[in-house]
């Protein structure tokens, strides 16, 4: 078995370290497959995903992805490599739970998970400016919408999930989110025994803030998905305590839903959890071994139960490296 | 004094009638034109925004806009007529205020003002599909970014509000979400005494699920704007107390939040109190008079912390004309 690991920025040097090491210490024939991707990669190389990159994550077809920093300027070759890399290993699906946590920071009764289109929407990098209209496309497709739609679906029948709110925005765009819409619709007949409905993104937003508790599974757009995403999160405990995983038919990539964090980074005090957590994703999911990522989960649960956690989510909180030893001893 | 009255669709024809009688109490010679718009109008004449409507609301320069059913599916012919509405009268910026109240559903020390672009974006209508591939048009203009943000920042001066974060996905759409933020930022440095800080779309819903005390003022391209504003609209007791108001050179929309909700519509129950807080913006920003505004916002809060309220807030509730009697004896 072989795992392509990319550290990428800032934080993603701190927590990809611990969650490997928790993926090693339950599959110990694992083999590492060590790559670059990111900002620092682009600033050093030109490249923020090198075609050597790209192709040991084909070779290993699972993949652990750190974080990258963006730039919230237009540089002249740059593209972020999460989205390069989410495309390329046709991972169509970002699978993003949440789940309430024994933490003053999280709510109580929450266990949804959004699925998020990854390969197209506002995403696809087509866009246009002359200074003084800029346009961008968002590009919706059948093929893509009903794929998402498909795994969507099926991760609901293997959970035992009941409902999935499909989210749009189809009363201003009723060709493209309405196509999104009415292919999860017709994926949905396939499966009668779960409930479908509909709700627009931003009624969605305020319900979520309100009630997140009363979703099952959300099945979204790329951005929509995106926004949220965090925005539930915050519900969790936090992005710390968030993880993803991106998945496809040749390939998946386990990603915590941070980002590279350069305000905390080098200070060993990251949040390893979502890490963690990912790297559980990836065993269920991907792997098939649903008894690890259950033993892992379950240690990541004791031990935030025990009131041990780095400062994102405690006070006063341990470092990355103390939190790692407990959540292994643990599994 | 005129104002252009459109109910609009559901509970429309039951909040407008209270806020403008509201308006009536404080500006006796008030001259009042009703207009139609929406579904209904749609299905009765075809048109979801006719010329007559326009053109009332145009010489009024005051608009009172209740709600609208939007289809969820595309309907030939249609389109929203409060899209088309703020588009047609200039109205560039959508002013979104979210307070605090005295009230379990909300949650203190809120108070933060969204400033929405109104006029492009995902909104222009710029849209096709062939069944397989859709793709929609996201239009972001100098012009507009200009426009929108002049007015956010003269708003943050009167009001003597402190920062301004500017919302954008610029690590994504670095050309148009990278325009609107460089125009905000551009603007900013007429107003020395106003900080300005920048978030990314996902972030901010993050931190306003986690934090909304911690913003001041937000400005916004229009679908996050709409996103957004639902948002934090749940922390302030709700879509029944979210008022807002469209804001142009030549004219100015009242408008509530919140939609037609068909569920409750016809049952007397619907909360008036968006719909009296946007008249209230409407006196202090278009017709100038805040010591009315004042008045009126005043009524609402006492009425509030006197435990009377619909049943959307508070149970057991009073009846929609019941809190409209108590607020208009208390101004
Ligand atoms: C870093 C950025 C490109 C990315 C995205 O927008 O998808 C991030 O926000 C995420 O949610 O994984
Ligand atoms: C009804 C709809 C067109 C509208 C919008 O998206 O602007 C509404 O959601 C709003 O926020 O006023």
């Amino acid at each position: 078995m072989k795992l392509c690991v990319i550290p990428g920025d800032g934080i993603g040097h701190e927590v990809v370290p611990v969650a490997v090491g928790v993926l090693q210490a339950v599959l110990p024939g694992l083999q590492l497959v060590f790559a670059d991707a990111g900002w620092e990669e682009f600033c050093r190389n030109g490249k923020a995903l090198p075609e050597r990159t790209l192709a040991a994550a084909r070779e290993c077809g699972a993949v652990f992805f750190g974080a990258v920093s963006s730039p919230m300027q237009l540089v002249e070759g740059y593209r972020s490599p999460i989205v390069q890399l989410r495309r390329e290993l046709g991972c169509h699906a970002n699978i993003r739970p949440t789940l309430s946590l024994p933490l003053a920071s999280s709510r109580s009764g929450i266990d949804l998970i959004i699925v998020r289109e990854n390969t197209e929407d506002l995403y696809v990098g087509d866009e246009q400016s002359d200074g003084e209209v800029a346009v961008a496309i968002k590009r919706i497709t059948r093929k893509a919408s009903l794929r998402v739609a498909r795994s969507a679906f099926e991760l609901a029948r293997n959970a035992g999930r009941q409902r999935i709110t499909i989210i749009h925005k189809a009363n201003i765009l009723p060709r493209t989110d309405g196509l999104f819409r009415d292919c999860a619709r017709e994926v949905a007949q396939d499966y009668p025994e779960i409930a479908v409905d509909e709700m627009l993104v931003d009624t969605a937003a305020m319900r979520l803030a309100q009630a997140p508790e009363s979703f099952d599974m959300l099945l979204a757009p790329n951005l929509y998905g995106d926004i949220l995403s965090d925005l539930v999160a915050a519900f969790g405990g936090g992005l710390g305590l968030a993880p993803s995983l991106n998945l496809g038919v040749a390939a998946a990539i386990a990603e915590p839903v941070h980002g590279s964090a350069p305000d905390i980074a080098g200070q060993g005090i990251a949040n390893p959890l979502a890490a963690i957590l990912s790297a559980a994703m990836l065993l269920r999911v991907w792997w098939q071994r649903p008894e690890l990522a259950l033993r892992i989960e379950q240690a990541v649960r004791t031990t935030l139960l025990d009131g041990i956690a780095t400062p994102d989510v405690m006070s006063p909180g341990v470092s990355t490296q103390h939190l790692a030893r407990v959540v292994i001893e643990r599994i």
